[in-house]
């Protein structure tokens, strides 16, 4: 090649990308500087600044689940992506997944497998990688996911009509199953029922923690104990998302009522959160019952010991749900929205999400911008019925707009200082009716942008 | 030299300096997220890499339309910020406005109006404000309206119930209306039927460039002209947007079939574009005729006459509908998707109104990343029916996915050479049936949270 033909190209890739990345550059150190912070001298994934104050919780061991993980390099090098949760004879498994027209493999796969296991109570895997999601991969997806169900069938001796399997990561790229099967024999002999937390670990993509959550409940003086797993962190919507959710508990309970009662207590949990509105190909919620507990077995869901069995699995439910949205991409606000006096308790869920997702809210609360009227504009764009002049709005306990216009009290600066806050709850009354809703979600910051127009390189 | 050395140099070059460059730039704002500050404008108010090329249209004088613009002072200084347009005696009025449940007071008393006004043939008058919407301030919005038209009938000698006003900008502060009556004397005095292009600039927000366009139709040996403006450029959504547009011509038709056909073709334009799903409480399209051209008048819509003048209008409507999505906040790709093969024509807008709106898939397009696993998960959470293995995805005339999967004859290179693009367009085919539908849409950057997170301080 010509040596100024090659200066040529330098110079006009110089000129095009590197000069206003460099001017770029300047700006945000300028900006630095009049903030009076340093310049981070690496750039790492840094932790949200949402997460947990007390890190990842101390979860008990279920009797009856155990757990390793390992790196298989399917995508990342020098990391966990893959885990395996093995559950005892006797366990119950209940699932609901992504409504995505477009589900990946491993999802088709364990949706058929969970109608067909309400009889048997054999043992059960659950093997789940992360870094390829092995969505959209047509013929070769299907065999990667049943090559990969006959491995774990095999090393951990179970029925391969009892593995479920998940994948997450990027969309469309053939799943390097080999990598997965390579390293199963070593999984099945390392598997403990301590390995909760390295598994919660393995299924990380984006996400800047790893999350867990518990509870406990005594039913007849014996306990119950429930603990779970997740992981976000974009592409979350309700229906589920790109979320990937484990939950354990040693109750004894048949399937069939298990998936009832996961089901309903979905809609209340993680199908009201959302981050992007956005929505996965891959989400998928397992919940597992070894029965190992000396508890009475749950039968009515009715009965009391019920009731309090599903208020601590509630408990963990929301508590991953909010950690997802905690962990959202990008997130620097954690954000509650509270929808009451709609017509319905349908339009106080469109309502709530048309401003949870909409764009303008989302970067005012970004810029800690009291913009009320961008909440507004999202009441007025949900579809819902609104009436301009009954609708108030609240920050927290401020009240910021009523009767179709600013509240008297209302002082912009009292709005200002409570948007410098970390959690926000956003409180809209429609004064129609009696629906209510509520959903969680997070600010969107250039962070957002910054790992979604890069995701794949 | 060589496409594959040249190729191979470029790549080099990008991986030894770009790719840095846009590390630090990320950590840097990452770091300046966490310092709680904002990062300062990337390109500044800067023109749109998507403004048209050949800049503002040469617009033709409309017999029977008059025009002037002054600086009011509502809410910025020192740039045209009103305007007003009266229109000779004669003139039929047709318009479309917001579906929003949250309407501003222009917008209802413009919808009172324009349904009123299908008899009597008296001047008219359009008066526009930028800089406040005057949307969500109750009673105090009402008479705010009601003392502006009081005064533009006055000083433009038309009837009250002849003016239409809007106004855009932030929502919910009380819209100080006297500054607006105090210049209706001076623009009244200053009418012009050459004054279009400064109306143009006057009703511009957030807008890089003013919006204009025109055609020009020949009924039964005589011209006839349509000329119009428009504004952006966020808050952008079908069912209209923040967007104002106002189109003039001399053709002679009645207000009824105006009004018909301006609705019909509002869906097939600005219906059709998203910037970010986000939908404004005041989006006004306001036509007028006013029938001075010595043109035969239009009744019969089916008619050659008018068909060829429809043809005409759409053009106008959609070169305008594109320079608002080529305006959209930090766009800097135009890119079109277009859905075939669908269910049902409904479907097909679903389908491409959920890529439009995704913000995984804007965020991809805006890092050149030829992310089609993304658009495969738009289809999928769009409600629509889909068939995994019947779906096929184009980058223009790159065929890259088919029969459930990434297409034998795709490239990654080829994609990612196509994305590097300022004009994309993104085929779907569902394999289903016979419906389809083009949405035009911008990518997701930097710049749209740099304006949003701080457009009101």
């Amino acid at each position: 090649m010509a040596k100024s033909k090659k200066k040529k190209l330098e110079k006009k890739i110089t000129k095009a990308k590197v000069k206003p990345l460099k001017r770029e550059v300047a700006r945000l150190r300028e900006a630095l500087d009049l903030a009076g912070t340093a310049a981070p001298a690496s750039r790492g994934p840094a932790l949200s600044p949402l997460a947990p104050a007390n890190g990842f919780p101390a979860l008990p061991v279920i009797a009856g689940v155990e757990f390793a993980a390992a790196e298989a390099g399917v995508r990342y090098k020098g990391r966990l992506d893959v885990m395996l949760a093995r559950l005892a004879p006797g366990s119950a498994v209940a699932g609901v997944f992504t409504r995505s027209a477009t589900r990946s493999a491993p999802v088709l796969d364990c949706e058929a497998k969970i109608g067909a296991t309400a009889g048997p109570r054999q043992g059960a895997a659950i093997l789940v990688n992360s870094g390829n999601s092995n969505a959209f991969t047509g013929a070769k997806g299907v065999e990667a996911v049943q090559a990969i169900c006959a491995g774990v069938a095999r090393a951990a001796g179970v029925p391969e009509a009892r593995v479920f399997t998940s994948s997450t990561g990027v969309i469309g790229e053939p799943l390097p199953h080999d990598r997965i099967t390579a390293v199963l024999d070593d999984l099945a002999a390392r598997l403990s029922p301590e390995g909760m937390p390295q598994a919660a670990r393995a299924i990380m993509t984006t996400d800047t923690f790893p999350k867990g959550a518990t509870a406990t409940v005594e039913i007849d003086g014996h306990e119950v104990r429930i603990a779970g797993i997740a992981k976000g962190s974009g592409m979350i919507a309700p229906d589920m998302a790109t979320m990937l959710v484990y939950i354990f508990t040693d109750a004894r309970i048949a399937q069939a009522p298990l998936q009832r009662m996961l089901g309903r207590l979905t809609d209340e949990t993680f199908n009201c959160i959302t981050v992007d509105g956005d929505t996965s190909t891959s989400d998928t919620l397992l919940l597992a019952a070894t029965g190992k507990s000396r508890a009475p077995e749950i039968t009515d869901l009715r009965s009391a010991p019920a009731r309090a069995f599903q208020d601590a699995l509630k408990r963990v439910m929301m508590d991953l749900a909010h950690q997802v949205v905690r962990d959202g991409e990008g997130a620097t606000k954690f954000v509650e929205i509270a929808v009451t006096g709609a017509a319905s308790a349908a339009d106080a869920r469109k309502i709530a999400m048309a401003i949870a997702n909409s764009p303008l809210v989302k970067t005012a609360i970004a810029g800690e911008d009291p913009n009320w009227g961008r909440i507004v504009m999202a009441v007025g764009k949900s579809g819902a019925k609104a009436d301009r002049d009954g609708l108030s709005i609240r920050f927290g306990d401020i009240l910021v707009a009523e009767k179709g216009w600013v509240a008297e009290s209302y002082a912009e600066e009292a709005g200002a200082a409570y948007m410098r806050r970390d959690e926000l709850v956003i409180g809209v009354d429609l004064g129609l009716g009696t629906g209510a809703a509520t959903v969680w979600t997070c600010d969107l910051t250039h962070r957002y942008i910054d790992i979604n127009a890069d995701y794949r390189s």
